[in-house]
């Protein structure tokens, strides 16, 4: 007997048949005593569909104009869910983003939410009804103007909406049995993983792996929301994301039979970085800060940076860093517009490179992870190009091509083979 | 200079090419000094592809969840012409019916408008911004849920808008020249009206004349809101509905090339309804109001009505009544409960009619009509089983296959035969 909010993804109400199956699954929720609120994405392909549209008719449509429409994806499969579920006798009631009080900021196409005033969901959930809410979307504080989060936005809704509600969980559905070890098409091995701290979570996330976004997970860990992914084509438990406090509290009262937390919880590969490479940088201060200043004004996201020892003979060094693929233009223009100002000899980009991490909160407490990291790699033939270190992840940058080698070394170094092979629903991996 | 509403409906808008076009027309207004504020329909098939849709996800939906969902068809449409707008390098703003402030009751699929209240409109026009808003749609005063207003509802949004916005004209495009004097798939010469009143636009809509509907023309007439039918395909100026006063006065004042108002509008037939004959109904007082009160509890449209003489000997007669041929099932299941009460014979319901009419306000100067009317239909061999008429209109039912016959013979009689024939662009007729 609780507040449960369920979010199911666009392959996961992709069509007449997969909507019936999801409102079987509500409905069965429901029926089992809990309060559920549920938040969906467009159907299948619809936003993609809709953004060829826009395209088709303006090479640079306004984002007020691209909101808008995107957010026609969602009030389609939200009242078709709603539909399904009235007609297996229950009482749903559907709300856009904006009746449903998700207030944001007015960054059309990448809105922060700012607030959520859930009124309506709570008289509804009072009511005995099953609120359908949007996914992706909210309201401008100010314009008032339709907004959405950005792909993957989602997930954020739901786990922003759980946190306003006070549910006792949010259940991410999705088309794998949960958060696994690594991606299940890389390793078929993968082991699927029972508990997850938010901080490896976040870790795995920005290292690669899709399962959960970002946002989501850092706005779930600020309220201590319990986050449980799962699949919509099972019954199986999945994976709970939480603070380390309350998996320790898990395992100390023998719950969800967690044993002891890993101390690896998994490897996972990004492939969509560049490597960009400011050659002949004169060694004096302050160059790192005009070049960083340089990246920082364009917006660009920076994700590893290395700098060579300085070359005494000429007192210059070069300084690399890992941006976005899709920034490179954007990086090399705003680093050319300072060339005479920092005085560097040229650029060299290069996005054949992959990012290869290894997360585990349990790192921090077992001081031979890097050893055994370093010397798998080097067994597999991987040349390391770059290095990176947090408290809890290490990663590397090596050729796109040996992404899947090194993967599969590490995920078998540190004993995360499982006996059987993961399960991909649909096939999509996502 | 004054302030313009255009309606353009789903032929107008139908793919990205159409929505370019319109863009330039709408652009074009702006650019030569009106303020103008746009209603769109749904793009070409949307709403039935939307309910083919529902359809397969639940056999009866809820009206609440159907209104979400079609609503979604312009929230399309108006973001991709607001786009294109933007694309010409004026500003254009979408807004949802909600936003508009086009404020219903709550009656789901088939609302009317209680209220207009435009400020985001009004502020978007000073601000000499271009608005875009979704017809069809608005929001229920009490519960606040998104409604419907019913198949052709976008003409009643423009008009209702226009009229709050006190805009001097309400542009309905379409896809034909204007209100012709007969539908010209059916009579090739037909003549395109260079004005014609509310009240006999109101008519030439009630007798199956497609091109405005309605709820939209009784709107315009309380307001005394000028609406100009015409060609989103061409420049030429359409067909204006105005008051007979309004008509006057342009006739006074030589505006507009009128010489003087035809005797005859139009004609037109309508092929949707159903002929229902209660045998042997007993001749006495309260059999008429007790059949047609059933029929109105059960809200059957009754449009016309015949009572045979009494047979003398039978004590008993038939009553004959034409409603829509989808209330048919209704009507009768409603007279089958009374028939004990009534203590009636037998139903015979006929499906197999057409109602032809002719409208014109000057029939009520000139006697001469009925005459002419009755004699043309006569020697083109029309059978007349019914007859109804109003101050501006003659109706008759006949056999359905005799309907185009009988217009084409009328249209003819009457000396509405234009000298060339009529242009349907995108060759669908509506």
């Amino acid at each position: 007997m609780g507040l449960v909010v369920q979010k199911y993804g666009g392959s996961s109400v992709a069509d007449a048949a997969s909507i019936q199956r999801v409102a079987r699954r509500i409905v069965a929720t429901h029926r089992a005593g809990h309060g559920v609120a549920v938040v969906v994405s467009a159907m299948g392909d619809t936003t993609d569909d809709l953004l060829d549209l826009a395209e088709q008719v303006s090479p640079h449509p306004p984002g007020r104009e691209l909101d808008m429409l995107l957010t026609a994806g969602e009030r389609i499969s939200m009242a078709l869910v709603a539909m399904a579920i009235n007609d297996l006798g229950e009482e749903a009631r559907s709300y856009t983003g904006s009746q449903a009080g998700l207030i944001t900021d007015s960054s059309h196409g990448a809105a922060r939410i700012i607030d959520v005033t859930p009124g309506r969901i709570q008289e509804a959930l009072e009511a005995d009804a099953i609120p359908i809410v949007a996914g992706f979307q909210g309201v401008a504080q100010d314009t008032k103007d339709i907004t959405t989060l950005g792909r993957g936005g989602s997930d954020t809704t739901a786990v922003a909406l759980a946190a306003a509600l006070g549910a006792d969980v949010c259940e991410i559905y999705t088309d794998v049995d949960g958060v696994l070890s690594a991606d299940p098409r890389v390793v078929p091995k993968a082991r699927q993983l029972t508990v997850v701290t938010y901080e490896e979570m976040l870790e795995l996330a920005a290292a690669g792996a899709k399962v959960l976004h970002l946002r989501c997970v850092e706005y779930a860990r600020r309220f201590g929301l319990p986050i449980h992914v799962r699949s919509s084509f099972s019954d199986r438990e999945g994976t709970f994301v939480l603070s380390e406090a309350a998996i320790a509290a898990r395992i100390a009262s023998g719950e969800g039979d967690i044993m002891e937390q890993p101390i690896i919880s998994g490897t996972a590969a990004d492939l969509n970085d560049a490597k960009v490479t400011v050659v002949g940088v004169p060694d004096r201060p302050g160059e790192a800060a005009a070049i960083f200043g340089a990246l920082a004004d364009a917006r660009i996201n920076i994700d590893m940076i290395v700098q060579n020892v300085s070359v005494a003979s000429t007192g210059r060094t070069d300084v690399t860093f890992t941006c976005p693929q899709g920034s490179v233009a954007n990086a090399t223009g705003a680093l050319e517009a300072v060339r005479d100002q920092i005085g560097f000899e040229e650029l060299i980009t290069d996005e054949g490179i992959a990012k290869v991490s290894l997360v585990g909160a349990g790192m921090r407490s077992h001081p031979g992870v890097s050893a055994t990291f370093f010397r798998s790699l080097a067994d597999a033939g991987i040349n390391v190009e770059m290095i990176s270190t947090s408290e809890i992840r290490i990663s590397i940058v090596t050729r796109a091509e040996l992404a899947t080698t090194a993967v599969q070394a590490l995920h078998t170094a540190f004993g995360l083979d499982a006996d059987g092979e993961a399960v991909v629903y649909g096939g999509t991996g996502r």
